[in-house]
């Protein structure tokens, strides 16, 4: 894409009413725009990341055996009341609407209630189970203050998977399963050095959960790490001696590191709680009805997005890892190289790389830079007057801002 | 996808709370759930469509220079008044919710009034202009009923594309453009052929828009056909005087055919409706500040999904086009075949197609057929016990019910 063609600009100040480094670098950057605190427009730059960073997690999820469907914002009273989750004194934070005739009705903060309930005209015997549908979709969350930018909206974008099973035995494969698919995710997005499976409290519905926590100092949660080299840790509104017995645990918190952490996805055992409530049984192989188990696994996909920021950027600016990058490659035509500049574009997008190509030919070399860097994509390739004698060009690594000069004809083996 | 792990499953009867052949279909054969009036989930089936829609228009908003965003649900009432659109006696179909503290907010009907003040970011001179952001984003209307199943959802998808021009002139070039490119789209969704660009009026801020009406006695509109080969009609709302003057059409209503509708698409010039109404202007090459005139360009492809379904069943069930299709085959294999059908599935996964197989060891031939025919994907291919000992399989066209017999080896050679 040329940025001549790419409507957002670069600011050259952060927003003033922004406090989180996300949002203040996503906003001067182009990526996001801010509607309402803690509601944000997702500009085209900023799509790009949050498609790159959706794909990961739904190719994993579909090879875990999910099937991807789409459920909707609006919630029936009806459904919420069967699990006592729909008055305001049980779940504090959900946005309600009204119908013309006056119904009320909620706006989806999760969705294993109508889930439930949709699967009871699904699932009847036990050859319809195990089953894990999940969806990427946008939900609701009536936050008292949102200041952590994109990391906590009052609207975000989840992946939420939940899984019918037999019995907890099924359900226990599965579950230890997820632990492995959500630190393949982590690393895939390049936050799997800082992210640990992080030993948590389960709800009203189970003992215990895992939670994947991100170290970072824009976290609100602290965590002690248990295994360094397994990656484990322990939340330390957990850190208790019935935790550490139950799992088996000989700790002393001072002898420990904590550190700050951002939540950034979280697998729950649900156990009975939702199919007894909402009553989705199954007919078992001796012909007797139980109900189904069930778990869910969320991952705040605009979260991750903000969580990547906060652990990926300087002074510059933001520094994407690769696999989230909005494009492959940053090329910079510097003044008088627009034909070069131009070949090499044409050459890279036919060779499959996604580009941001800066062709503006009334700015500065400063400017180009200095919006090179702030955007991010981890490569850029800069096409200047001099180089170009000796079909050379300058390949410059955004991260550690070193800059390699390499001939043309050997620069689409080294991408 | 084996149908032994695909959860949805096809019901014998339709729903009788549904009184829409879109939605008694999508129900019954297990493509979509209903949440509420209006309200639907979209199961692993009616997701696959939906993509498959969307992903055929995003390709043509791309080539058109469109630039995809994500806009927000959530809507700031302070922008919406400035255009006089936020009071429930201007719009009447707005759901509106608060936040905690009270502060009201709407769920986005439509969203120009924040696209231009996002838009006072990033338009500054005329080198900036035209540009042309869209998203495939999903919308809210508190419709007093709603019985027409996925044609018109309280909550729905849509794509809505906002055009910024300099003027008048640089915006119908595009106004026209796109008038084309929606005639493109419905082409490649199969209803070309019944499908007329409508003239219509604009509404408060433009004399006239364009409708894209699609023939189908499952529509709520009524339109005159103008020009059979070009496929032009007019809205009956605005068959008057004044129109046919302001077109230069000579007609007489009586000759003319008139047919029911469904209003798939419209475009509209806007003019500098909301760029007045929020002060969104641009500095031009003399250096003065001009208003940005605007145009807005909407499909809504959940409805798409809806009239696709009422102009292709059959008392059999649904008779998807084959650009929309969740699956391009359906493999059915048959008692004692199961070996030899897992090596085409194979295979067909192999060479690209994606295949729905119907897998099931402890189903009848009969329900095999009826569910291939209920879910509608355009081939069958039938594994039958005889039939492979002469290595032949059946290939059936699910809309003629035509069966041919072929050798194996011949069969990727056919599809």
């Amino acid at each position: 894409m040329r940025i001549t063609k790419l409507f957002s600009k670069t600011r050259k100040d952060s927003p003033k009413d922004e406090t989180s480094k996300n949002a203040q670098l996503l906003i001067k950057s182009g990526y996001i725009h801010k509607e309402l605190a803690g509601v944000y427009t997702y500009l085209p730059l900023g799509l790009r990341v949050i498609n790159k960073i959706s794909n990961i997690i739904r190719e994993e999820m579909d090879n875990a055996g999910g099937q991807e469907i789409l459920m909707t914002v609006l919630q029936d009273k009806n459904i919420w009341e069967k699990s006592k989750r729909w008055d305001d004194n049980a779940v504090d934070d959900w946005f309600k609407t009204r119908l013309k005739n006056n119904t009320e009705l909620g706006l989806g903060f999760t969705h294993e209630e109508p889930l439930v309930n949709l699967m009871k005209n699904h699932i009847s015997s036990y050859k319809d189970l195990p089953i894990y549908p999940y969806q990427i979709q946008t939900k609701f969350r009536n936050e008292l203050r949102a200041k952590s930018g994109i990391m906590r909206g009052r609207e975000f974008l989840m992946k939420d998977m939940y899984s019918f099973s037999k019995n907890k035995e099924e359900h226990n494969l599965f579950y230890e399963k997820m632990k492995e698919v959500y630190m393949s995710i982590f690393n895939q997005l390049g936050l799997g050095d800082k992210t640990y499976t992080t030993i948590s409290s389960g709800g009203s519905f189970s003992k215990y959960s895992y939670e994947f926590q991100t170290v970072s100092d824009a976290g609100e949660d602290i965590i002690y790490i248990i295994d360094q080299e397994k990656k484990l840790a322990i939340n330390e509104d957990d850190f208790n001696e019935e935790t550490l017995k139950d799992f088996g645990l000989n700790l002393n918190k001072e002898t420990l590191r904590s550190e700050k952490s951002i939540e950034v996805g979280d697998i729950y055992s649900l156990g009975y709680r939702y199919s007894k409530a909402l009553n989705l049984k199954y007919t078992n192989e001796k012909g007797l009805d139980e109900f189904v188990y069930m778990g869910c696994y969320g991952i705040g996909i605009s979260r991750l997005m903000g969580a990547i920021v906060e652990l990926n950027s300087d002074d510059k600016g933001l520094v994407w890892p690769r696999e989230v990058s909005p494009f492959d490659i940053h090329l910079i035509s510097l003044s008088k190289t627009e034909d070069y500049a131009n070949k090499i574009y044409d050459e890279l997008v036919k060779r499959g790389f996604s580009v941001l190509f800066d062709d503006r030919q009334d700015t500065t070399t400063g400017v180009k830079f200095n919006d090179a860097d702030l955007i991010g994509i981890p490569k850029q390739i800069i096409i200047g007057e001099k180089r170009i004698k000796n079909n050379e060009v300058e390949i410059k690594d955004r991260k550690t801002q070193e800059i390699k000069i390499i001939s043309v004809d050997s620069l689409y083996d080294l991408l």
